[in-house]
């Protein structure tokens, strides 16, 4: 129920908007989403996740270097990540509870990539949430206008977002209802030594405060908060897991980075700790043949597999 | 000569792009401005500078409901804003020697905001540098293709980065040679108290341990990397600029924000550290009547002025 509801909000809210434009201007980025401010982004993932049976999130890095041989054809660049993304939604739905969109592929394509992008995410299907990997973060006037583009535009359910201005560029993101920013606190990748572990406030690491301060300002907008940890220090994870009990976890670096995926669920999925496992390339290029999407579809139920696994049986 | 050709590479790096993509890929962002390698954006900078005796950067932040009344009835939002940006630009650009765009308020129009963008960025007279305030940041594959966006498609000299992620989410920012990344040291909000100056690292505070960290990496890539230094603590200003007496510093906060255009002066501008001084709202803004664009020129004179003056002068 609450996922078909909020997927004819998400509609609901492009045609109804024009309606609630204040002057020339933008209402807060709440408003088209204000019908479906019942249902938390924790509550909304956490039926998501028991509907499907799954904890897997595919990422679209859609690459124009490594597209497979059946959809180079396509009449341009764009439309042929277009038929990219969408076959590999079609083929990886089944196994996974969100699609992360990577900005970054998007934009490079030039002022389509915003059109694609918007297709892409409009072809998702219902019973899975979708997430903007924008990591966009800026002052507090700034920030709501992010807001805005990903939640209203964009049609996504979350976002990424980068901590470093702290605190008036972080909110902005947390006052859209039913949404959910999720804040890097350790990243996967090997940059993450150079400030989030080499820096410290109060005797503990960056990227632990950081997730203090996130769970300190989702005090103010219960459910809207999560954080990006690494699968790369399940060391990390678990000591995020310890200090932040009940926020989502958005969880990269299993797959092409070299992350465990039984180590990262060992570290931090807990009853009330939920928990997203992002996989990009390797699944999304499993194949580069006419199997792509079959194969696709083969490393996304894998992983889902081996993410739903006791530990026992897992090792 | 070097602006003309910068200019003239911007447009034959549009045109000739396709020429250059590699299957159906990217090339590395430093190929279409391959050509213009000889000026690094340090000296592109002090010589725009020196040739309008000016270090103001007029931002363009186009916010919808505080749009001037005679550019309200265009025939569509869009058609508004790339309106009002373009008479901003005519008519402030005497008076400057960088424009910045806030992505922000693009995105927030939905997809033709891509467009919009590219348009106001095109409008941007040859004599002045474009920097595209994306505050992007991400692991080294995607970030990669916002560079891309950015230099390419945007057509923007310089760009503002997030470091939070480190050195490969900075680098690859570094790599298109005659562009700058802008990375955020000291900001000028509320939030810059959360974690730039709460955590430390060998005693320092963060956002001088990024500094020095960015000043390494500009050492692999000379005069591509700059850093953002809020005007709202002068203090801050004088201790980043000790620490990097060489790199450029992008200064916000002056005029809305409430930061001193001469105490800014004083602690940061030096012979060979170079600075802009951006203003956005109270140039843009300084009157919504029919006389706006003159009033913002008045203003963006005013700041110039007050810049330019001597210590002595100013007091």
């Amino acid at each position: 129920m609450p996922l078909d509801r909020r997927r004819v909000i998400r509609y609901v809210g492009i045609i109804v908007f024009p309606t609630v434009i204040h002057g020339l201007g933008l209402q807060p980025a709440s408003m088209p989403h204000s019908a479906s401010t019942s249902t938390s982004f924790v509550d909304r993932l956490r039926t998501v996740q028991r509907r499907k049976a799954s904890v897997v999130c595919v990422g679209l890095d859609p690459d124009p270097d490594r597209l497979p041989v059946p959809v180079r054809d396509g009449d341009s660049l764009a439309a042929s990540i277009t038929s990219f993304c969408r076959e590999i939604i079609h083929a990886t739905a089944e196994y996974a509870c969100a699609f992360k969109l990577n900005f970054a592929f998007f934009e490079a394509l030039g002022p389509v990539g915003a059109q694609v992008l918007e297709e892409t995410a409009s072809a998702i299907p219902d019973d899975c949430l979708v997430i903007g990997d924008a990591k966009r973060g800026d002052i507090g006037n700034s920030a709501r206008f992010y807001a805005h583009a990903v939640f209203n535009h964009m049609h996504c359910d979350a976002i990424t977002v980068a901590p470093y201005m702290g605190h008036d560029s972080v909110t902005p993101f947390l006052e859209t209802e039913g949404t959910c920013a999720f804040v890097l606190a350790r990243t996967s990748n090997p940059g993450a030594g150079d400030f989030q572990e080499a820096c410290t406030c109060d005797g503990e690491p960056l990227y632990l405060h950081t997730a203090r301060k996130v769970a300190e300002w989702n005090g103010d907008y219960p459910g809207t908060a999560g954080l990006v940890a690494g699968a790369t220090s399940p060391e990390a994870l678990g000591e995020l897991r310890n200090a932040c009990p009940t926020l989502p976890f958005l969880i990269p670096g299993v797959g092409s980075q070299g992350g465990d995926p039984v180590a990262v669920m060992q570290a931090a999925a807990t009853d009330e700790g939920l928990v997203i496992v992002n996989s990009s390339r390797s699944i999304i290029y499993a194949s580069e043949g006419n199997d792509f999407a079959a194969a696709a579809a083969g490393a996304a139920r894998r992983l889902r597999d081996v993410l739903n696994a006791e530990p026992n049986e897992a090792n």
